[in-house]
């Protein structure tokens, strides 16, 4: 059966090119990079290597870039680190209602630490608006975190504007661009953040690696305590084959992102405009403010769940906003913050290209999803008279 | 040039067999394991394939393992998450002078929060002794972290015996066994501990993947909040490459584990006897209840770093504890904690044994050791009257 993997956001295999650079770090140059002889010290070098190219890719200095093993880790350092380096000055943070998991539980075990946190809305689009973050700093504020783009709606945020607030207020500003980096232009000079986060599996690099910016200067505490690695910063020996796969993917993506972004685009805008001729389908997220290779809707009548496995059955790999898919037997709380009621909430579809994705790829698509909506409407009890169902969700179902 | 890697408590090459086990997890398996499409689902059983192996090393329950990305993150996360879960009950750790780093800076962030913290001596081989545990024990009392075996002299600690006190007085046990794990058998049922760190590059699996085991039923608050990975208590995207890397060097070595310390222990004592022919050398740490690959020293009027870099120009790779070389400038507490004084500290130097040793590399490090002392010793000022030098250390010096 042909498959096609549209759920690049979720993952992606490793780069070819990537895992060939990885292979020697395995048994070769597998020395600890604080040792003294030569499979160490080639160790290190690698790394300071793949910190320079890192940091490349977001027009930063290598060492405003602090490797960890995941996105969820970055975000968890920057919020934890800047709120712990800074609960003197105040105890207040300001974060959107459409972030990362691993940003909004890390705001609620602050708030259970006597932190306060504000969770600013976002319009139908899922955009924060700048003004509101304005009216939301305190003398108490000392940071602000919002999401670069999302990875669940598409939408990227107006993150160069908000920092001109945030400067002008002397807050530290921390962006989650997980979603983003390696996929649109990020550069940390022009956006004027304070903290980003990224994650390498996003451009085609391994699992297991990604990095926090840190601006130089900026004072921040550890996540996790240890030896000096990472300048005292990150402790743990480090995962010396997945930095340089980093390294290595953040190279390839600074040298393509174009020629990726001008592949999938076109793809993508197919997609959309033939998914919108179905009846009764949202496109989600904003309608040009959004990643290129990211197609979010929802489908009245329907459940993600059923959705993706229909499509999973014919070849189609996706994922669902949905809470169902997720296990968490919850509505999203991203599409319930752009409006999208929780019954419709469970009809949630994300499809995200990647540089794999061809034409036909997508011409399959097009053919399939209608017709598995087709099919799903027949037999959903919901599909005869869903309007007026309010309350009804995947959690009375089951 | 013959090069003989005497330094496998730093790290280790990975184990050809378990890179043949990863390498179908960065390219073909490579979905995010929380989704319902096959490449996902695969990774997602070879996760738990990889539980279970990693589980049956210490004789675990699947579900007591959660994986993480580094040993000093096991650690960060068994401090800091124990102590948040039960700070009603109590706001007093135990742990020793002789931890590593990741705890004992862990537990400085977590005096820093307001918790305090009792750091228990050890007698001149590094052992704790269970009756100061005892002693330090008080209501408030939540944690006891003591360290297995100490990578930097190799003494092995009577957890069993601590952990019957700890039992008793109803305090959760943690230990730090990175150090021990895939070299000596360790058995979370017969040590009856709460919570244990374990790293695969310990035995021979990959960085960037190690564990905690949790003991059924304990409540951990997360380091990493975010997704639902590890039962909710560790989130961020699966490395899924690294975890069955390290699932399949938990099985080799629960297989191997015995002829591993049959084969390096000969060796070791062979080393060990010779290097103590040399003048004014001491053997740190327990002569028996230590590491069966393991051997310290500490060399009167050498500085580790001077030996350190002899030794690789002779191919042999090795260690020092002294705080010179970690770039530290501050003497090994572990050193200074079995009774060291500050300058003779900065003598100290380990080698550790893997399965790759052979009975010509220690031929060879036996002839070629004593040499390098003497032609150090030879041109060191230090050499010549160093008695009465106390307070003379490499800080000084530089």
């Amino acid at each position: 059966m042909k498959t096609i993997y549209l759920d690049h956001v979720a993952t992606n295999p490793l780069n070819p090119e990537v895992l060939e650079a990885m292979l020697p770090y395995f048994r070769e140059r597998y020395g600890n990079p604080l040792s003294l002889y030569e499979p160490g010290m080639k160790a290190r070098e690698a790394i300071e290597n793949a910190r320079e190219s890192t940091a490349s890719l977001i027009n930063a200095k290598s060492k405003e870039i602090i490797f960890t093993a995941s996105g969820a880790e970055a975000n968890n350092f920057a919020l934890k680190g800047i709120a712990y380096a800074n609960q003197n000055k105040g105890k207040h943070l300001i974060i959107s209602r459409i972030e990362h998991h691993s940003i909004l539980n890390t705001a609620r075990f602050l708030e259970k630490s006597g932190f306060a946190v504000t969770y600013l809305p976002v319009d139908k689009y899922g955009t924060v608006n700048p003004e509101d973050v304005e009216k939301a700093i305190t003398k108490e504020t000392i940071l602000i975190s919002i999401i670069h783009a999302s990875p669940e709606i598409g939408t990227i945020e107006p993150i160069a504007e908000i920092s001109k607030i945030a400067k002008q207020k002397g807050v530290v500003l921390h962006t989650d661009a997980v979603a983003s980096v390696g996929n649109i232009p990020v550069d940390v000079q022009s956006l004027g953040i304070d903290l980003l986060s990224f994650a390498a599996h996003q451009f085609y690099g391994p699992k297991g690696a990604a990095a926090i910016y840190v601006k130089e200067g900026m004072r921040i505490v550890p996540l996790i305590y240890g030896g000096i690695q990472e300048g005292g910063r990150r402790a743990g020996t480090e995962n010396v084959p997945a930095i340089v796969g980093m390294g290595k993917a953040a190279e390839l993506a600074r040298i393509n992102i174009q020629k990726r972004i001008d592949h999938i685009m076109p793809l993508r805008d197919q997609l959309i405009s033939n998914a919108l001729k179905i009846d009764k389908i949202i496109l989600t997220g904003h309608p040009e403010q959004r990643l290129p290779g990211h197609a979010s809707f929802v489908v009245e009548y329907i459940e993600g769940e059923a959705m993706l496995l229909l499509l999973a059955a014919k070849g189609i790999y996706c994922a669902s906003g949905s809470a169902c898919s997720s296990k968490a037997l919850k509505a999203s709380p991203v599409l319930i913050s752009i409006g999208i009621p929780a019954h419709l909430a469970q009809g949630s579809v994300v499809f995200t290209l990647g540089e794999d994705t061809t034409e036909d790829n997508i011409n399959y698509f097009n053919e399939t999803f209608p017709q598995i909506i087709s099919r799903l409407r027949e037999i959903s009890p919901y599909a005869k008279g869903w309007e007026g169902m309010e309350g009804s969700s995947c959690t009375v179902k089951k």
